[in-house]
């Protein structure tokens, strides 16, 4: 069969769901199931991941399976104990082959996302280009002429673990001052709680307790005009947009894609990143930026995954 | 002829200095020729270089000039306007090219440098890394895979305009806060200055002029114990490595090659600038830091300059 067209099936296995795609060639989206990832360990996940396949595909015939994962080793394609997961060390790519006898290609979950977004998605235009995802924390790919930045170890696009000038929150890594510390879902509520400590401000978040605090219900009060949530936002977008005024005087990609939750909040994030960015530009870098936001309902990390094998020559 | 063996002519235009080299395949240094750049417009600069050329190949073949110059667009073989040396535009690649009848290529003076390391240099043994000029300014080159990073416009590479925490510096960009406002031969002097200010040490740098205090000056001083000097030097190495650390984590490097005049200074600047990165790096980063510092006497600019001729098909 020649390789222009076809099906491929591409996995995005995310901390709480994994959702499993029979993509066409151009990018459309055939079939889609979604499984809980995390519960029983790797062999429950594995048996209701082929199951969820099986269902996709009924029958048709397939060309390959493009996994994205957290702590995926693309090299070994093997899952590097991945924090959230608790699987320990999973050779995932040998087993899915070993059961489906299709190539399997593996990528990190952020790089996935990068992916899709430059073959199907916002990017399709690029071929340089920085991608961020806003979750629990900062995730971050760098594709530059169309190939993702692995760096020496396979660990670079870590602009979350950046550092910024406030050095007084500790991060999950166990440093002091990350970007992530401020910009994630994490991050805006340790703004809303330090805001709320030090300003006297009238605002609704001063009845939500820090476990319930979230992006969303953040980026409802900021459109209703709550002082300290839009103030949390403001300080979010411009310490966001000051780093990428960094990433671009180092390496003048064409342009950022941000995905990710906390892009639902639009303008009350979007506009400060932007100011921001634009004022610590270079002159040189200022006539053209651009920065675009994922489309939420696009699937596009299953789309990079499975974008993986689709060059492959079969 | 092969292009495994013969000459090559490398040329570092410098802004005070020009460096015209014939150069072996391998590296070796035939015979080289320095003239002042600056004075008389590009004109006399040509008819100089011509001269030097002539000379140090004194009838011997050789297969094609590089030229490593500031503000140079490789694609469209010209200099495009450099600052310091007032030439306007000169369409460089072709004006050489019509004299010699040799292949001609051009690339930024930073970019030539880092290609001089990575061929023949301290980074022979290295794919990619970051290499980092402390001069008036701070020049710096990303290298990727063997190849120049250059970004959408060719204006990839600019550490020194990325910010730091303190912004109360004025650039010469006309931004506040670059890195190269502190880690430069400028930014020291500054700092000095603004020590002097600040602190009530004796020092003999309280006897120094602002204009004739440079690099050179205040390294002397630190060797000698003056805690003014050494607390500049302290200061610029901790900058530099925090800012180094940020570019570990984004692009995950091999290592970093500082060169340029500072670097005399040794380790009253190299050890603050390696606690620092070592202090904010991630830790699956930590394990092999590798700082190296160019050898000044190696003409590596010349050596980058003619390797860019090197493997042009003849």
């Amino acid at each position: 069969m020649s390789s222009a067209s076809g099906y491929y099936v591409g996995i995005d296995i995310g901390g709480t769901n994994t959702e499993i795609g029979l993509i066409e060639r151009d990018g459309s989206v055939k079939c889609l199931e979604s499984i809980k990832t995390t519960g029983n360990g790797f062999e429950t996940f594995f048996a209701e991941t082929c199951e969820a396949i099986t269902k996709i595909t009924n029958g048709e015939k397939y060309l390959g399976i493009g996994i994205g994962a957290p702590s995926a080793n693309p090299e070994k394609g093997c899952l590097d104990n991945p924090i959230n997961l608790k699987w320990g060390t999973v050779e995932i790519s040998k087993i899915f082959n070993q059961r489906f006898h299709v190539p399997v290609k593996l990528i990190n979950d952020a790089n996935a996302a990068a992916l899709g977004e430059l073959r199907f998605g916002r990017a399709k235009d690029w071929h340089s280009f920085i991608h961020v995802t806003l979750g629990t924390g900062l995730g971050s790919s760098i594709i530059y002429e169309n190939k993702v930045i692995n760096g020496k170890d396979g660990f670079a696009g870590e602009l979350g673990h950046t550092k910024i000038s406030d050095r007084h929150r500790l991060c999950t890594c166990g440093h002091y001052g990350c970007l992530e510390t401020y910009v994630s879902a994490n991050g805006i509520r340790r703004t809303v709680y330090e805001l709320l400590a030090a300003r006297q401000d009238e605002s609704e978040l001063r009845s939500v307790n820090y476990n319930d605090l979230n992006p969303k219900l953040i980026a409802e009060y900021a459109h209703d005009g709550d002082p300290i949530a839009i103030k949390a936002y403001n300080i979010t977008g411009q310490i966001l947009g000051d780093k990428l005024a960094d990433v671009f005087a180092l390496l003048n990609p064409q342009g950022v894609c941000l995905s990710g939750g906390m892009t639902g909040a639009g303008d009350v994030l979007i506009n400060p990143v932007r100011d921001a960015l634009f004022s610590s530009l270079l002159d040189i870098h200022k006539h053209d930026i651009d920065l675009r936001v994922s489309d939420p309902d696009s699937r596009i990390a299953v789309l990079g995954a499975a974008s993986l094998v689709m060059d492959i020559n079969q």
